[in-house]
């Protein structure tokens, strides 16, 4: 394994610094508990969102933090759920009066840590929260660390979109109401063309022969739908537009796109499969209103792609197109 | 090799009808010439700003085509100089009356070819063309692809800062002079865990160990100062640093640090070295303004990382600070 880390126990917490001290003027960081903060919150008035997951998936979620996205993020370990503690730091720190909701990925770890932190959130301080759980890979159901569909890709449209409501002024109710509609109308699928390796296991999470690719990845290296021989630009585009269209109807609405890099697919890359992409959607009827293309939701060093299709509205686009201005992703500010 | 790609030979050619397809309120591309251009340009009155260079670098330069930054990039094959006709066309294109700047990376091919156009496009059109040619990497002198040093990481801080004073209708001889400051003031080192694999070459450009690191290595896989055996990110971090300071002094003046992944090192990692980068600075007296922190000048799916610091002045944070719409860098707009 060869990593530019320190140590294999601090590789978190060492990134967590690293973040602060790139970005002083955005973003605060609370180290105890790894929660990473909107440096002028808690905003009066405005509901407070918050996110986090396992790190290994940079920029989500900390890079997700700051004006028009996230209030604060909680970074587990490396592919590891947040703890309840956390969790219950971020959301009394984002309180600014008007509830927190929580934005949480269908994995069974974060699931259950983001709900007991609510509990005691509600309990100790009297704080309304609501969540939306995002289980949008279409792959497969019930996985190593799910049950039900992973989350993945839709979280970083939802966190953008939401965001920019919350922004807005908009509340509690309205936000869980349009971020639980944007968990049931986004679809992703994925495939690896290598694995990574997380720091604390020193080796790779699975193997995968010089030949092979594996359709419908998840972002920890969980299993597939199956082994492939590694295929063409165009067969992949096809294997992964296939499954998203046939789980939901993407026509006679505009759509957002997503194309992202899993940390190891170059961007060249990247663009070449958008490419390939929009074609299969055009010809299948489907009307491309914005598009996303990067490593936006990542497994480390993993080689390979994950496509994303939200079916959208007027409301949700003029939400995407609002100001943002965050470490990953920022425009308009 | 595994890669997302059709073809070796289309890979640039199809990368570019991918970025068109997910940029097209941003971007146009001249496919006969491979030139990525603004969408809006040419910008009539404005100085046209020209850059390019070998695919495999993504984002730069086609993702720094855009308001606040590029008029236009003109694409090579991977690795490999644009040639002479396509920088004309580039030239010819985002021509506004108030000549051209081109922004060269010193390599070999690329000063030679930037030079025959501006020649050519002076002759044909009486276009004034000047041209900065940015030589930072502090490595080596001399190497595969160049005489002298390399051009690396500045040249994307000077793309966005002589982009914003370009847009603020500085001329051609104001421009020039900016440019040149830049790349004097630039300084940069990178270092590289793993190779990558040129598509065309089907295997890795060099092997490293299990337990080795590359130091001073190029953007191409050129070879470096030395291999060492693998560092903790605090060596890491000094190696970097330290032969950037020994070059040039950067206290007493604002610096923009910017630390960049190669391709295939996660953000994770970066932002852990940048806490480490970070640090030794500090110790060592050297006041960053602003900092930037992501895969920019990339090297396909090469692990690795490089530091560049760049010595500005209120004018340049000023610059760097205005407004960019690209697909690589985007704010304020």
């Amino acid at each position: 394994m060869k990593k530019l880390i320190n140590s294999v126990d601090n590789v978190v917490s060492e990134a967590l610094l690293g973040m602060e001290a790139a970005h002083p003027d955005r973003l605060r960081i609370d180290h105890a508990n790894r929660v990473v903060l909107r440096k002028d919150g808690p905003v009066s008035g405005k509901v407070g969102l918050v996110s986090g997951g396992g790190s290994g998936h940079e920029p989500m979620h900390g890079g997700f933090v700051g004006m028009g996205m996230l209030d604060a993020a909680c970074a587990g370990e490396v592919f590891t759920s947040p703890v309840p503690d956390q969790i219950m730091a971020a959301t009394h720190a984002v309180d600014g009066g008007a509830g927190v909701l929580h934005i949480v990925k269908n994995y069974t770890g974060d699931v259950m840590n983001f709900e007991m932190a609510a509990e005691m959130a509600a309990a100790e301080r009297g704080i309304r929260v609501e969540a939306v759980v995002v289980d949008d890979d279409v792959a497969v159901t019930d996985s190593l660390y799910t049950a039900g569909r992973r989350g993945v890709g839709t979280t970083v449209l939802l966190e953008k979109i939401v965001g920019a409501a919350a922004e807005a002024g908009r509340d509690l109710d309205a936000l869980t109401e349009i971020a639980t509609r944007i968990s049931g109308q986004g679809r992703s699928m994925g495939l690896a063309l290598t694995s990574c390796t997380v720091p604390a296991a020193g080796k790779p999470t699975f193997e995968l022969a010089d030949d092979e690719m594996e359709l419908g990845i998840g972002i920890h290296g969980e299993p597939g739908r199956e082994r492939l021989p590694m295929a063409s630009a165009a067969q992949a585009a096809q294997m992964l537009v296939e499954p998203v269209l046939a789980d939901l109807d993407f026509t006679g609405s505009p759509v957002i796109c997503f194309v992202n890099g899993m940390g190891g697919t170059p961007l060249l890359e990247q663009y070449l499969m958008y490419g390939e992409i929009a074609k299969v959607l055009q010809a299948e009827g489907v009307t491309v209103a914005r598009s996303l293309v990067g490593s936006y939701i990542t497994s480390l060093e993993m080689a390979g792609l994950s496509l994303t299709l939200l079916k959208a509205d007027e409301d949700m686009l003029t939400l995407w197109d609002a100001p943002v201005n965050t470490p990953g992703l920022r425009w308009g500010c």
